[in-house]
């Protein structure tokens, strides 16, 4: 695949500053809908992409197929999140004379697009945190324009999902230059640098993501930047769901670490378990699943690196592993240490090892899990193992919930549902931004910036700033529904 | 005044790591009730707060008067949106077996705050911006600890409203710890690159704010820096307005821009007028206010250099001015250039200079205020001055949109009032953070990060996630209102 080139990327940032404004000016229903036509161009093309996505991805075609249904089911949960009009925000505040620290003027505020937003693909989702995947969708949705820079992962698949998409979106009415691919980790950066790109999303590494970071923040005029990093995911396992269902836990976990030959950001990473557990026991002689292939060579690379570097700590030994763990494709393995070591030694057992190997960390009191807690970096998720009498839970959830963006009861971490209340992101590392989520329908807010219009004549204001209730409202403070129209 | 030393700030931030916790778990109405206590404690001490800032600033009695019944307006209006709860977001998705991407799981989320903040007060507004201020009546309603880094400006005014601020919250139930005031740019700094501290805001100069932006963008975990910085708050006047009212316009402005002795982020700084308009030879002839006292020394040199810098701009004269100009304590000036000349250099002719200065800039054609607009720096505010007829205007407010947080019609950006759809942000370098707000109710959400519970048991969840609508919430995607309570 040829890399765009960097003198070409002024062109292009000029093409979608061009295309933003008259994308935003459609208005949410015709935005809505060309959203929806880029879905249905992508269902139509599943026996076309999906033969890509599994010659450049090693995925499965199960797989690949379900990612592909759940990327094209977000484009349209975001187009009805476009009509129903509740990210926008809307607040009225008529003018109050009395108000008590000083007459109010008339005040009428939503959320309009940023502008210009670049998305760095992600390697390990093809379709979901690709081309047409979350970021893309979300930006989209808010009024923006995009520049999807590509994984160099799945070239071919990124090139022709770009092309229905763009072409998806023109023919229902959506400006040239309103979605545009490219190639290559320099024209990544040089768009991210551009003056015209106001905000930028990034799913992957901890180390390339910082790196993206620091140029948005150190830009002449800093920029939001999105980024999901990081997160070893754990898992808190109490004595008394071990007692009750310890074989019944290792048969998760196992299904949940190895999915997608561990390739989730949402990998349970480390497991916390009582000291003698059955679920360790369990976790010993069960079989492990066959080796699968993992995206492509560098990340095979990156794993073995990681998985060798966990097998050499003093305080780690293997609790089980397939044939062939250290080989390309690895089989899956467990290893055991123990929470002390954890605690002693943070920086090297608790660091992301993308693949399919997680940790058992053996406690032998609950108070040192309240510690490992506090300890803990930002994750994506935290998961409780536990019985609802569990006097720990309570104080665990306490803790986590200041360490995570989503917290599990008794449910696997992988699989992220695309939901209303969805949370996919937490504090640094797990990302840059932990006010903000990458999935669900709360990501459009990422791309959205709040303006007021002080006592403006209404006839100069759009629809949904106007007296009739088209979208959800606070008026004078009180939330207001919408109240539906004439015609309905 | 002694400055805080650097040693002393890992205990500082400890103590306000171990306060937000019980903060926050206080619940939402002790945490209202206990900073309307501290807005209560503030109005009694009026005739000893007002005297210590009218020796540390300048200002006038009345304006400090006006400015600590808006400071503590303010506690209560937070107060007032932590009890009502929309702040929280909170969105419940039952579980739902036929979710079109897959089964989808019971998810439960809402809005937590972020942990400790380190708030840098303002020079410009002793009480309403500093210790007492927005920042920190938004971070303690979310939940926060506060860190009160003092303006240098006011040290005894900041000492006593700390002390008045801390006592009244710890009578009130707060945890020691919960509002603490540190002196010092080190100790600022420090407190700033503190792991224990996840979020920062700051209300200053575009030097200081983008110095304290980069420390929190460097920190091995960078966090959220909510600055707000520099605007020339450009206004625009049409023919047909200044036809209609140019000596109007020019007595409003005159009244806007030496306000505080233009001490204010929204001063108008440049204001876009016909060639040969009324408002000019209005603005010519006007008798401008007496010379007034800027807040201090510092200041009054900063002032007079960037005023001495636009003078000696070869495109500038002077229109009108106060005997003693360029004096401290300066008179108010009326500079003239135009719109082309503007266009040529912004770097020099649109920065701020923070002062009782405003710089008009003659148009020849309405086309040119397109142009002016599109060329813009981010801006707090955009004014227009126009007729409802007016073509240009509805052009004119497409531009501003993507250029400023308000925009007003026909009213002066000076004065913002504290109100649930206020937005005083903007894009760099008006703010560090264009998604935000730091006046009105919406300033609370910067401090908060959402958290998304699966699967969880509802009594192991707050009353505000349960089956109970106890605040504004989605449920299923629909919004729906709190239900009264069975005592209501």
């Amino acid at each position: 695949m040829l890399e765009t080139q960097q003198n070409e990327i002024d062109v292009i940032a000029r093409r979608s500053q061009a295309a933003w404004e008259q994308w935003a000016e459609l208005g949410r229903v015709r935005r809505a809908d060309a959203m929806r036509a880029a879905a249905a161009v992508l269902d139509d093309a599943a026996d076309e992409l999906v033969p890509l996505a599994l010659a450049e991805s090693h995925l499965g075609e199960p797989r690949l197929r379900s990612e592909l249904v759940r990327t094209t089911f977000q484009l349209r949960l975001l187009a009805d999140t476009v009509c129903d009009g509740g990210y926008l925000d809307v607040r009225v505040d008529h003018a109050a004379p009395d108000w008590p620290m000083g007459a109010r003027p008339e005040i009428r505020r939503w959320r309009v697009p940023v502008g210009p937003v670049v998305v760095f693909a992600a390697s390990n989702f093809p379709f979901a945190f690709s081309v047409a995947g979350g970021d893309t969708a979300s930006a989209l949705a808010a009024g923006c324009s995009v520049i999807l820079k590509a994984h160099p992962g799945h070239p071919q698949l990124s090139e022709r999902t770009g092309q229905l998409v763009a072409g998806a979106l023109e023919r229902a009415g959506a400006p040239a230059g309103t979605f545009q691919v490219i190639f290559g980790e320099q024209a990544g950066v040089a768009a991210l640098r551009h003056p015209l790109v106001k905000a930028a999303a990034f799913t992957g590494s901890l180390a390339g993501g910082r790196a993206l970071y620091d140029i948005a923040a150190a830009r002449p005029e800093p920029i939001p930047f999105f980024g999901e990093l990081s997160s070893v995911n754990p898992v808190f396992v109490t004595p008394a769901a071990d007692a009750a269902r310890g074989e019944q836990i290792a048969e998760g976990l196992v299904g949940s670490f190895t999915l997608g030959a561990g390739q989730f950001c949402t990998k349970p990473g480390v497991v916390f378990a009582p000291a003698g557990a059955s679920l360790v026991s369990a976790l010993r002689v069960r079989e492990l699943p066959a080796p699968a292939p993992l995206l492509n060579g560098r990340i095979a690379e990156l794993y073995l690196a990681g998985e060798r570097r966990l097998r050499a700590h003093p305080a780690v030994q293997v609790l089980n592993e397939g044939e062939g763990a250290l080989s390309d494709p690895p089989a899956p393995t467990v290893l055991l240490t123990t929470a002390d070591a954890v605690i002693a030694d943070q920086r090297s057992l608790l660091t992301e090892c993308f693949g399919p190997t997680v940790l058992i960390a053996e406690y032998t009191a609950t108070e040192q899990l309240l510690e490992v807690a506090a300890a803990l970096d930002g994750q994506l998720t935290a998961t409780l193992a536990a019985e609802e009498h569990d006097a720990i839970a309570r104080e665990l959830t306490a803790v986590l919930v200041t360490k995570a963006g989503r917290l599990l009861w008794n449910q696997w971490s992988t699989g992220v549902s695309v939901t209303h209340a969805q949370q996919h992101g937490g504090p640094y590392p797990a990302t840059t931004a932990p006010g903000t989520t990458s999935v669900g329908t709360a990501a459009i807010d990422r791309f959205t910036r709040p303006v007021a219009f002080q006592g403006f004549p209404v006839a100069l204001l759009p629809a949904e700033l106007g007296d009739e209730s088209v979208a959800p409202r606070l008026v004078d403070g009180q939330p207001e529904l919408p109240r539906p129209s004439a015609g309905a």
